[in-house]
């Protein structure tokens, strides 16, 4: 049984909606649950959601970090804040994954200062999962935890991502793919071309560049960007389907005819909502710290925190962390079998990545 | 009465659909058209849709640049391709602007050797018109022509695009934002964080960064950024859009009731198809060259390349050039007046932009 720490005054609709989704995930998945956060606060919530389940424990944590505050500062002076507390105890070994709907600069920040990277990979990222038509979505790192980065980073986000797409979501072999303006491997900046070549001979199933435009129809599991255009995906996403269903909205509503179609189509726009609702996918796991953290969506509601719980106890079961630091030693020995046969020595971690750059 | 050179032979649609839009534009908005293409094929195109209006005229070219060729290659080695031959007779004074479908590549590439660069523009700009909710679509420069930029290409970008939007669109003072991961002004990497304060003090109508998630609603008119993120923007949005209604055609097509709610919202689809639709919109121009070059999508109908020729007809009426040389030398100005406080001297063009990245 997972126990997983979750940050009950994170996100826009802290602490109701956490509490019950975090209520909702102990009935349903059976997860134990150490909910991080103002104690009475808590303890009120809980009653409405029928008192204290077995399988949870309060832990109290009396300030809150807000999106608004700078990461970094926050982190280190709010030292009794849910989301301080709550990696604590997942770096102490008390809980064995973090779930937080709260400033995502804020976890960024508090998750490498309290949890550290994993040795071997140079910078974390931030995955997220994006609805598509087919299949159960595509995974997308970075989503925005690092603006600017070099061609082994890219390399490293593959390697995570192609382990999460594997264990968290069942897909085998997981289909790879680089965020770029063409297909042809000559594209991009000379930080795609580079990072082609990584991927080429990592192992992995890369399956080469992919266009922006074949994304949404799922055509790769995993897609690797930096995190300034994995950001404006995750943003421009968002943005165009809100943008088409107010579109849509607005027409559907012109004459009797249009409110009557409306009217009868409202089911097939129900299962259409299901279908692309960020809700439906559990949160964003945040990659390559030496700790299982996930990312809710700020403005969660309970059914989002759920299944960011069920995400995170399915990371704990599937040991992801132990899998990416194999993962990562194995891109090393691939590297070290290159370099054994022009009789270099590439001992050392981390050294895979540096070498490639030159 | 404006002069527009048409590329007949460029886009997946070629000549059929490039014909009937030189002739509809013709008889709509009184254009002179120079069609460059296979002079039997067009003939025989003409004879489909009523012969040769008066105002058309037939320029041959016996050679076509398929969008698979490297473009540079392709335009120097195809002297008599409609795209050489074409941009030759904007270049040479017989026409005033240049219409295609055709490879973009091949087009900017043909461009800049053929037409030049606008002194005092280091890298000319693809600019792209996107639906938005309110208002009239967004401007986005740069679609795609240059990967990776310096914060002053942002800035002419953002020139270029504010007097398109001006003239060509007429929107009064418009706004123009930079494409950033966040709305504080240190967000994003270097690139963004200097052009940031290069736009402004520019004189521009700068509105600030700006989210990929508030560009469909139309925050801004004009929007900037590199050709990396532009274009993945540009192909995110179709990719969202198609596969959007690819989800929604399936799920209006369960139940007899779905059907009966589909039919009936037939006319609103068609609006909000309209409202969206790219082919309303008059293609990409390619801002910074010394000509008026306008790039339509390689799937244009018709319609698409009707509304491209009126683009054009637009450009050339507000003598878009002319004013897009003397915007540039006003930033100059504005450069100038600043050194002269220092007690600098910044005669030369194109300086500004040089000294402002130290």
């Amino acid at each position: 049984m997972a126990r997983v720490v979750v940050d009950a005054m994170g996100g826009d609709n802290a602490p109701t909606a956490v509490v019950r989704g975090a209520v909702e995930a102990i009935r349903e998945y059976g997860t134990e649950v150490l909910l991080v956060g103002s104690r009475p606060r808590l303890e009120e919530e809980l009653r409405r959601f029928g008192g204290q389940p077995s399988g949870l424990e309060l832990v109290p944590a009396e300030e809150v970090i807000s999106p608004a505050e700078p990461p970094v500062a926050a982190v280190r002076q709010k030292k009794d804040s849910s989301l301080v507390v709550g990696l604590k105890l997942v770096k102490e070994g008390r809980g064995e994954a973090f779930v937080s709907a709260g400033s995502t600069g804020a976890l960024l920040a508090g998750s490498l200062f309290l949890l550290g990277r994993i040795e071997g990979i140079d910078r974390p990222a931030l995955g997220t999962i994006f609805p598509t038509g087919r299949g159960q979505g595509y995974l997308l790192l970075d989503a925005g935890a690092n603006t600017t980065v070099r061609p082994e980073n890219l390399l490293q986000y593959a390697l995570m991502g192609s382990l999460y797409a594997q264990y968290a979501l069942g897909i085998d072999h997981p289909k790879v793919g680089l965020l770029n303006v063409g297909t042809e491997k000559n594209k991009g900046t000379e930080l795609h071309r580079t990072a082609y070549q990584l991927l080429a001979k990592s192992g992995l199933n890369f399956v080469g560049n992919v266009e922006a435009r074949d994304l949404p129809e799922g055509k790769v599991d995993v897609i690797v960007s930096d995190g300034f255009v994995g950001n404006v995906v995750l943003k421009l996403t968002e943005g165009t389907m809100l943008s088409l269903f107010s579109l849509l909205r607005e027409e559907m509503n012109r004459t009797w005819r249009d409110r009557l179609g409306a009217f009868l189509l409202l089911p097939a726009f129900r299962r259409l909502k299901k279908r692309i609702d960020y809700a439906e996918y559990g949160g964003a796991p945040f990659l390559g710290v030496d700790g299982l953290v996930i990312k809710c969506h700020g403005s969660s509601d309970h059914r989002a925190i759920k299944n960011g719980i069920k995400v995170a106890q399915e990371l704990v079961r599937a040991g992801m962390i132990q899998r990416i630091k194999q993962g990562i030693s194995e891109l090393e020995v691939g590297e070290e079998i290159d370099q054994n046969k022009t009789g270099g020595d590439s001992r050392g971690r981390g050294r895979f990545a540096r070498k490639s750059l030159n």
